[in-house]
């Protein structure tokens, strides 16, 4: 399709190279920001510079921060010899949304996956790896997505972690059928595996 | 759910002003641009700030332009005399595709709603008007999409254009059962207009 105009060609470029959204998309958006008093879009473009440029990491666990150390990592009420290692930032909100998890976190940035060009390098593992040894962190927790990457990256940690001088207890988080599903919908590996990993009666009501 | 960063909540805050996108999307393209190098973010930002306070619109038809009378209101193997009136740039941009108009478009710039507060003074529609009747206009094509919106708007521009000096012929496109479709998915409604304004079949096998 021939855009009428270069400028409204070159924002679209723009959008659409975001994932999940194609040139219609891109300039359905363009069409609401002109709709808009030109405020919005002026503090729309702002705050992504604004964002890029000023984005900090929590020095301890790696996860975006306002400040040099995050809130959960500087909370002593926490527990920090029990670190939960995830995938990124929304990964630790729907744990820290549970409100039941008192230990702290390590993100790694991503996935091992040698498709998308990502390595060991790539992510804050050499961080992890010193930190279990300097914090005689106790215990580590796997909490990656149950996709190949994650478990090539869980394999790689795990051989990595079981070197480490303080060999700490190394966990994953269970995985089982969804409270409120039903067994009838649910996969084959999932209900092996929930059936293989069985629990005892009286630890699955402890908190029902 | 608590955001670890200020400067994170903002910039997800302002994504997701956008129509179409939640937060957990909005999440999900700052993770992508943060990844990506900072140039990327750089390029998108200044591209939004860039087109909203440089964007023009055509004097003649007010579609966007890069210059004060676009490419087709200066085409003069076009038919000036014949105008199709649409919504906005993308229906010019579906119309042109087809390769089977050659008249000129005057883009309204949205449509006529009571319930999100568009009056008729909030459209160029003073401006097709006195387009009519300088230009000499001598045909009007309906060209909005067939919603409650869209048929309000049609039956007042039908009124303004009727006691136009020049009393141009007015039309719109046909609505009928598309290329291909199957009869008996088709709704009732479109189905029976399809059979009242049924077309001679010499006409129909035309293009065919």
């Amino acid at each position: 399709m021939e855009y009428p105009s270069k400028l409204l060609e070159e924002i679209v470029n723009e959008i659409s190279k975001l994932p999940g959204i194609g040139r219609r998309t891109a300039l359905r958006l363009v069409l609401h920001l002109l709709r808009q008093p030109e405020t919005q879009s002026v503090s729309l473009s702002e705050s992504i510079l604004k964002f890029r440029k000023e984005i900090k990491y929590c020095q301890v666990c790696h996860n975006i921060s306002d400040h040099d150390v995050c809130k959960i990592c500087s909370d002593t009420r926490r527990n920090h010899q029990l670190v939960c290692v995830v995938e990124d930032v929304r990964d630790v909100m729907a744990i820290e949304n549970t409100g039941e998890y008192r230990g702290v976190y390590h993100v790694l940035g991503g996935k091992i996956s040698p498709i998308e060009g990502i390595g060991p390098a790539d992510l804050s593992i050499k961080e992890l790896i010193d930190r279990i040894d300097e914090k005689k962190v106790e215990e580590v927790i796997f909490a990656l997505s149950p996709t190949i990457d994650g478990d090539t990256t869980n394999f790689y940690l795990f051989n990595k972690i079981s070197v480490c001088k303080t060999s700490p207890k190394i966990s994953t988080i269970a995985r089982g059928i969804s409270v409120g599903e039903e067994l009838e919908y649910t996969d084959e590996i999932t209900l092996a595996r929930s059936i293989m990993n069985r629990v005892p009666f009286e630890k699955s009501i402890k908190h029902g």
